[in-house]
């Protein structure tokens, strides 16, 4: 297949305008019938036919023996039937011209009796049109549209629509981050766990990520490369437009033995990863906090253009274990605000609140006060981003009027991050905030590491423009 | 005082029998009522006595015109008056011979226009026997009987009683960390945030928390020493006993202006500071993050007698980033499992698990299989700890069941940290292991770091012991 007709066949995953879903059961606790009813859910006008041969009826709507006998075209076949069943279906599934097929189902290259099963798949596929996702994927979300999970709508929650794309290759791990991200509504374009990618795999995807207007940032949980050399190739021109945040695990010794025994994953060593994804400007997660830290703020913030910060914080505390934490992060520094701007400050804040950086406003901190700190900030060449911890003052939750005033500058102004420690006091505060799509994070650390990420983006894209500048002129 | 008589006063604040309010006020909102309020809600059978000149009744108590007034002996003053009226109101104290008081108010030392008055104070208490904890504090919780907070008893929640006593400096800081461990319901012995340390200060706190049977563990937020010398040489004699986690902050060059201007604070290198903690066996923390979560561990968890971990997960993707994050951790290494030990694991898993470590249980973990594996892992002489993922299985939280065996083996076996990731799913879960006492961390980095603090702590107290032998054979 041609690589743009190669990408172009991924809509029928993204924008099915029908779905067969194969192996429902009159059990709404089966696998198939829970995938059956979140299908049912999407809002997109997507017809679904739901596929056995035992039923004739099912939710309310006609069950149909095979694939082949569904009387409409199929974009996307759902399929959780044993596995010794899923060859013949795909077979009949490329007999029906189905576009597209996710193979929820396990038993395949992951375990030592299915590895046979895999390659026969495999074989069969690679002879059509079809594409594939899966086997042993927990299906699919693309937000605001479909939702094909074999997870109970009601024990599982999904993000709001929003900008960071997800492709994974553990289901489980990536779900528990997309339930954290739901947690605070942090918004997805889309979340892929890739399975035992016996055709779709994480090229396809970030390349179509990449066109995608919705995905802003593509973050990627990955044991092993499906093709190295094209994956680096791949990520060598998103990246320019597009950042890439990636947790790639199993590259130390023992971690390579664990992805070899999870998925059959030979992992590359770690050095050579490390330097490989740094030249082609990923940003590397060494956590799954850190996978979810970093993409929030590449999707949601700004880029920073330089490594001076400035903080503001109504608890000295803070301000003071922020300012440690800035002095060692690597890249960064405390930004030296001008004589003018620490004039103007404290015009603006009581005597015994301080003018310097950090910017301590005390327990008497005002929203009036922080909107003009943040405004005086914006005029002061020396400040690159601001570091802004929005927390309670007891017995004041933080008030909406101040989240308003943060958000506002938070668009308009300077690259921003929200910081605070996470509680019951401060859920609602993180909600808030996320909801209007400013980076906020649960601990003084996170935060800053995120600015750390967004420093050294700034710096890759630099590189890059250096780069086309100085082919230009040769 | 002599030392012994100057710890023992501190009796007057962690058991006193009869409370004066001084500062109450009609209003329900303000300071003093809420501290009365919060005082009230103790269920020791403390006496409360409010003091205000201006009324007779308050909360169905009388109200007495000032301390002296009181016709009862007063072990405890609570001092919420404006910053002008505070000295004569300790002198009436003194004069009152009351124990022990707690000045909330602010406007003292941290202030420029208070530093008069803060001198003036101090020379005043050092004539008295009476110990004074402030000025400018939130006040303080005794976990089990007492709390003086000034924040509204509904818009606050404190831990459970417990084995983790917390000093701070930081007020807000401190309070919002109290908020993370109630959310989670880690339990507390104490929480004091010291305010400006004019008489009670760290060193005093840390030598009670000591000899306090429900302390296992102080955990400790600084910018300065009181007494740097004798904070070293009490820490030295407190730690191979009791475990002190610190994070100490104002120590880098940034750091050290933020904290002067913060509490006036003199914060001392960091090179200095990092080295001084290591020799008397203090955990240092880096973040606030830290400083929960190694305190969570020394408190709870087990200390560990070697660097070999084994991880057990129904999640192949935790697995695997376990096992890279344990490897590029210092000290910390993977336990090769015996030949046995993979041969009984392998009876109880089915084949497409993994018996190696890390041993995945995968989504077909049952509550049996977690029994089996972690009794097998008992008696395998290559593994010093264990990290168990217990995280759930959609469409299935994880089970009450898993959590009883986790919590039996927990207490009964190796030293164990439990890990997950934080969200709508697994919150109850995680409150369910705090409740028993069980270490859970929310990410997996953080598990494998108290992992890392609990192997320093055996070297520590190993080295301890060598130290004491060399004596004793000399």
């Amino acid at each position: 297949m041609a690589n743009e007709t190669k990408i172009k066949s991924l809509d029928a995953f993204f924008n099915p305008q029908s779905i067969a879903v194969i192996g429902v059961s009159r059990d709404p606790n089966k696998v198939g019938s829970v995938i059956l009813s979140n299908t049912l859910q999407n809002q997109m006008g997507i017809k679904v036919y739901p596929v056995n041969p035992h039923l004739d009826e099912i939710m309310g709507l006609k069950c149909y023996p095979s694939v082949v006998d569904i009387p409409d075209k199929v974009d996307l076949a759902v399929i959780s039937l044993p596995a010794i069943f899923v060859l013949d279906t795909i077979k009949e599934c490329i007999r029906k011209e189905t576009k597209a097929a996710i193979i929820v189902s396990a038993g395949f290259g992951e375990t030592e009796s299915g590895k046979e099963l895999e390659i026969e798949l495999k074989k069969t596929i690679k002879q059509s049109e079809m594409r594939v996702l899966g086997p042993n994927t927990l299906g699919i979300l693309i937000s605001g549209k479909l939702n094909t999970f074999f997870l109970p709508y009601d024990k599982s929650t999904t993000p709001p629509a929003g900008h960071i794309a997800f492709a994974t290759q553990s289901g489980a791990m990536g779900h528990l981050l997309l339930e954290r991200m739901a947690f605070y509504g942090v918004g997805t374009s889309a979340f892929i766990p890739v399975g035992n990618k016996i055709d779709v795999d994480e090229n396809d995807l970030i390349e179509y990520f990449a066109r995608d207007e919705k995905t802003k940032c593509i973050a990627c949980y990955l044991e092993s490369f499906a093709h190295g050399k094209n994956f680096f190739e791949l990520c060598k021109k998103v990246s320019p437009k597009k950042p890439i945040v990636m947790l790639k695990t199993g590259s130390s010794k023992w971690g390579a033995r664990a992805a070899a025994s999870h998925t059959g994953a030979l992992a590359g060593s770690n050095l050579v990863v490390e330097g490989a994804l740094k030249q082609v400007g990923i940003a590397r997660a060494q956590t799954e906090e850190e996978l979810w830290d970093f993409a929030n703020f590449l999707a949601y913030g700004k880029v920073l253009q330089g490594n001076r910060i400035a903080i503001i914080t109504p608890a000295g505390g803070m301000g003071v274990t922020a300012t440690d934490c800035i002095e060692r992060t690597p890249n960064l520094t405390m930004a030296e605000l001008s004589v003018s701007t620490k004039e103007r400050i404290k015009t603006r804040i009581p005597p015994f609140a301080s003018a310097g950086n950090p910017i301590d406003l005390t327990a008497t901190s005002t929203p009036e006060m922080i909107d003009g700190v943040l405004e005086d900030l914006q005029k002061d060449n020396s400040v690159d981003g601001i570091l802004m911890f929005s927390i309670p003052q007891p017995p004041l939750p933080v008030t909406d009027e101040q989240i308003e005033i943060v958000v506002k500058w938070a668009r308009q102004g300077k690259p921003l991050v929200v910081g605070t420690i996470e509680n019951r006091l401060t859920t609602e505060c993180i909600r808030k905030y996320a909801r209007e799509a400013v980076p906020v994070f649960p601990s003084i650390e996170r935060a800053i590491k995120a600015l750390q990420v967004s420093f050294e983006r700034g710096e890759y894209l630099k590189s890059c423009q250096e780069g086309e500048k100085n082919k230009n002129e040769t």
